[in-house]
């Protein structure tokens, strides 16, 4: 049986089972297992049939003899790795998005655009079969890709894609979170309002203050509320306890974040 | 029904509900809603039978005609205004936690100290029916208080609480993740090592770089991998269109995260 | 004899010297040593006659007992306790403009608006008896404080001062920098032009990105180069060898920092 | 005249200047004016011939076309551009370092190890005339590189440079300040005293946290005073005005500074 996709209960990993290998160095692979194949790494050659079976955490070796761990994967590994195309969400992002929308069990989110998906694999992951995705993408070649990583995944049935501009507007759900990852956000605000149970949470990353100034501007016009605009700074350091220092350099700019609450409409009745 | 605690599928606020008045300045209070009972702001008093029945994202007048909007709750609110007797987790880290420590909806997680429980309820909300959290506590007041804290948002049965110092072992749960709160967690490793699941995540948030240099030691010998120590910083813009601009001044530490994957033991049987 | 306002070659601390008194727990007191005079601090009161004639370094102590160390000042404790009734540059900023202006002895420089006259003093201070301030400020008041603040630190023949709104131009000087600590600068850059010699230095500092943007577009319409936009984190430690940590709380903006250099006009004749 | 090496009173340069050339993208080129000699760039060739007697500001044609200014140049692009073989100096790290160490005209400086001599020409130039440089490190290679790069700026009369190991001690002089750049300050805290005057200025710089633990231990055991432990940050944005952003990636660390000042030591006679 298994909690889900990245949590299996079986003690052992199993064909169909996407695994992660964990070598030296804090480099590692991600792998969907399939008897009969290989995976090839600089490090040597290590068969699928060799780890089909094997419990989670063993050492395995290589056939140059270079150890890795067998391990199932995590969810920031898997994100990093994805296909894509495009540009794509950082963990450090997503994890704060995940706390600002209340992305748990059982939501529903609009996104748009989709791109090669690796929000909408995360986001996926964190609402559980009750949850649902409404993905939004023009382009079809993208949405391909997006579709593949979360089938990749097993998710495919929390995720509904739509090949769409979204400039004619959604196709009709009531959702309690919309996130928007395209460059003109602030033009598809009414929309969002629209699809957005009353108190709904909206969120937004940009990466210009051009384009901020812009959105802000949107919200306000929407009567949108606690809008707050913020960045994510994540500073690695080398974990040695002899030499502990920060990394020499460091990703300094992914996007802004914005994010901000749905409220009843200006012209709705108000309460006495 | 509700989906989860946050999110109801009622399109008004009922009793019993936990429900956010969101006022302007982004000054925000969370309550839950009993008949009869008066909210006491400096902007005016709210009766909550006047919310009870009200639809979410209702414009709300208090007796001095100071607006306010009813919303569910966000997480980070709730997180923000836990009642609390000690320093608590911040949103910026525990978003990033859920994300390197995978906790998807049927986690099972074990946690010390609850303190007040702020990283208890976040967890509670994220892992969902079929996870689980074991927290330990070494000290009853915290403990009771981290109890109240958790039944207030209906999570009560997510969570198992013990009042035990975890020097003497953890109850022989075997979890996901393990996510150490406490000013020494180095001198548990053993213990946290002995209840993951192989190729299990381990966390831990410590202030000062010290206990850093000594968790990395401790990990090592307990031969945990894919060790990584980071910071996040998150930093608030002023959200005004006409004056956008970073606000003055910002928290600059909370403290240290370290992560790491547990893998077999050293003395484990070895795969060839 | 003096080699500058702040290094005196003298051994001992005497009449009319600016000198610094050193607590515990990093705070301090800049006086101007006059016989008679007492300094109250609420760690017990000091005696002008006590200081003069002193060495440099001595331990001195209080009516109370209290102790202090008497010391020449260092500069950036100077800024922090200048007089002001405006926002004062930060010694991060101060410093960071030293190396980008060239403002090394023997620098002709123009600055406008003076305000409290802090940067003015840090900028007498790294000229030396050749170089060269010509301030400018429209406010009276303002004025009149700088002029203050500067006479302190016997510094007043090196800066020439000017009660003027520099919207009709600057006096005639030409210089080999400018910077202006206004909230328009955008609207000086012909005249900032004029006054400096060709290849010359330009900076200024400005809170927010709607104004970075205007001074962009006027930068390049008076064809600056080497236009650079930055800003200065300064990030303290608790120096504490058993608790080495960053502080809780940061300044965490005081402007963009926004740096060119003057270049021919377009319309000059152009080298073959 | 010269009223220093970056500053000509001369409206053209000369034989024996040296010069900066900018290119588009803030590319530049730092040269020492020679008649007869060309500089090659990926842009073209450029005769010094045509550039000696030419403005300053003065626009420049290569054989190609290409486009190029004719400025003095800025410290920091100095900085930037000297020939190296170890780790250098960052402007950032300099700016703050001149602020908090007081490197204005006149002061006299210890400093070792030299190293590729980034920071010895930032402290040459801002101590003008009067002011002097005593320079240590025990490698001659490193020294030799160092001299060259002080006689291109025509600075060498300002320092006096010693090819030996400083844990012999210093040579005897009295100085307001002593910078370390070296991995072991902690083990010359003994000769910093001796060497400064009393009430003068301590700085180092260390890229690890256990080396600031021994640092601070150090100063602590000489009684310094006002010990500070920061790190500056320099984030650049994107200079342009339709889509203003941080750039992408930064230098995330280049050292923790120390900071501190002597005082008369725990031995001497207190005052009353």
């Amino acid at each position: 049986m298994k909690r889900n996709m990245l949590i299996s209960d079986s003690l052992v990993a199993q064909e169909g089972d996407v695994v992660e290998l964990l070598s030296s160095g804090s480099k590692f692979f991600i792998l969907t297992l399939e008897s009969g194949k290989e995976l090839q790494t600089h490090r040597g050659i290590i068969s699928h049939d060799d780890l089909i079976g094997k419990e989670w955490g063993s050492k395995i070796l290589s056939h140059k003899g270079s150890q890795f761990y067998l391990i199932q994967p995590g969810i920031s590994d898997i994100l990093q790795t994805t296909k894509r195309n495009t540009q794509i969400m950082y963990p450090k992002d997503i994890g704060y998005i995940l706390i600002r929308l209340n992305i748990t069990p059982g939501t529903k989110i609009i996104e748009a655009g989709t791109g090669s998906g690796s929000l909408t694999q995360a986001l996926a992951l964190f609402v559980g079969d009750e949850g649902h995705i409404y993905s939004y993408e023009s382009r079809e070649d993208m949405l391909n890709l997006a579709k593949k990583n979360i089938a990749r995944l097993g998710l495919s049935e929390r995720v509904t894609f739509f090949n769409k501009d979204i400039s004619v507007g959604f196709e009709g759900q009531t959702v309690d979170a919309v996130f928007l990852d395209l460059p003109n956000p602030y033009d598809f605000i009414g929309q969002v309002k629209s699809s957005l149970n009353p108190g709904g949470f909206f969120g937004t990353i940009l990466p210009t203050t051009n384009q901020v100034l812009r959105i802000l501007t949107a919200l306000r016009r929407y009567d949108f509320q606690q809008i707050d605009v913020c960045e994510i700074l994540l500073r690695f350091y080398q974990a040695q306890e002899t030499k502990f220092r920060p990394v020499d350099r460091m990703v300094a700019h992914t996007g802004f974040l914005i994010l901000a609450r749905s409220v009843a409409n200006l012209n709705d009745a108000e309460s006495y």
